[in-house]
């Protein structure tokens, strides 16, 4: 059976996040992209089909390249799933590629690396607004930013660390060690500036965490240098808070050749 | 006593248009920016006041500055003024700007020049997607738009012109003559294009019929020549659709500095 692989981009303002959440009753169903999804996608293969993500975003969150795989014994041409899918999705949910990937395909066992953003308005005061139009896109804050700073801050992100002070408090259980590739804060204009991070894996809330410190670091609370400290203290309250979630967005993810079958 | 000139830009989506509708019972009032704003102002000054738009949009449409004006009792320092109602106004409207002016500054009658833009997506396809997180600011077409053939179309809007053509039929106790100062096409990128038109007034719907018959040029259904031969007709049959509200943002309106108190 053809197993297929979607690329999805989404606004999540209007959704309870990514992952389908049991109803117990019709009526108390959750509005979940995934449900939204995988019904779209029901209609099309007109059978029975759990549709897979790579990645459970928040309630908020937005996602321009999250991706998503599903099994069907129908054989559709992938150039024209993405138009069959679209048809039957609201307005917010965006199928936006297709590939037919080997049967063995897992969305979240074979990413091997993820793009975060993280977009910032900042200095908004009397003379400068907060965010209108993109108000569900953008964390904002009265208060000015240093981007440079808070670049600077980034780049003690880098690296294989125990990102416990980023995480909301959890069992134990499982490793609090992750690798991020690529950290980098740059200013769009005078009241913008984006996080874009990229690593091999994220802790909940990991990258709200992460833009809470810098943020801190930005209006000049916390000092670039302190940032290793914080990491080493494995300590939730040494890092700064957890950004909302509407300035976060799921930007790629990407997965070994042999794992979506180009050879 | 002072009267006050605020500058007003709001997220059409949500709210019935500009105008306040009349309540038949509390439940049954419409959200509309002026409704919303006049709360706001009134929690300010404390004290029953008007405020008087200079524009009507229609629900759905947007206003980067949209003018309005209330007389009060009370003296408020102009450069706190903003901040004051913007505190007690919902996060899709913003106060930009606060002046005084004269005691006979009449917002829609002074006014000598208003701003439009209309946004356009267009190509959008199979191998392109619609607009997703700008979705409600833009009008989207499948068609592939010419930005060229509508830029050499809207010269022809250009000037005063009886634009029966381009206006809803009404009961033609009001002149239909109007001027365009200046009405650009322009792309932004591939997929995307916008109009700026300015006049010193725009009749009903005016603004979105241009933009409609503009995407049938720009698709080639109709010649940039034959648009003075649809002005002539004063026919709205000649002209193209009626573009929906969404694409369409009130970007400026112009006073003489005598009528705003700049001497």
């Amino acid at each position: 059976m053809p197993r297929y692989m979607l690329t999805v981009a989404y606004d999540g303002t209007n959704f309870h996040g990514w992952q389908k959440q049991a109803p117990i009753g019709a009526d108390d169903a959750l509005r979940t992209v995934q449900g939204v999804l995988e019904q779209a996608v029901q209609q099309v293969v007109r059978e029975d089909v759990n549709v897979i993500g790579a990645s459970r975003t928040d309630a908020g969150v937005h996602a321009e390249g999250q991706v998503a795989a599903f099994t069907s014994e129908q054989e559709i041409p992938v150039e024209r799933l993405p138009a069959a899918i679209n048809a039957r999705l609201p307005a917010d949910v965006q199928v936006r590629g297709a590939r037919i990937v080997p049967e063995a395909f897992g969305p979240i066992s074979d990413a091997v690396s993820k793009g975060y953003r993280y977009t910032f308005a900042h200095g908004c005061r009397i003379d400068h607004p907060r965010p209108l139009f993109d108000r569900d896109f953008v964390f904002w804050t009265a208060y000015d930013l240093d981007p440079l700073k808070m670049h600077d801050a980034a780049q003690h992100i880098v690296g294989e660390h125990d990102f416990t002070s980023f995480t909301r408090l959890h069992h134990g259980r499982e490793s609090t060690v992750r690798t991020v590739f690529d950290c980098d804060v740059h200013a769009i204009n005078d009241h913008r500036c984006e996080l874009n991070i990229s690593g091999g894996g994220f802790l909940y809330n990991m990258v709200r965490i992460i833009s809470g410190t810098l943020v801190e670091v930005g209006r000049g609370e916390i000092e670039p240098d302190a940032v290793p400290g914080i990491i080493e203290a494995r300590d939730r309250t040494k890092a700064g808070p957890t950004l909302p979630p509407e300035g976060l967005c799921l930007m790629w993810i990407k997965y070994p050749d042999e794992a979506i079958g180009i050879s």
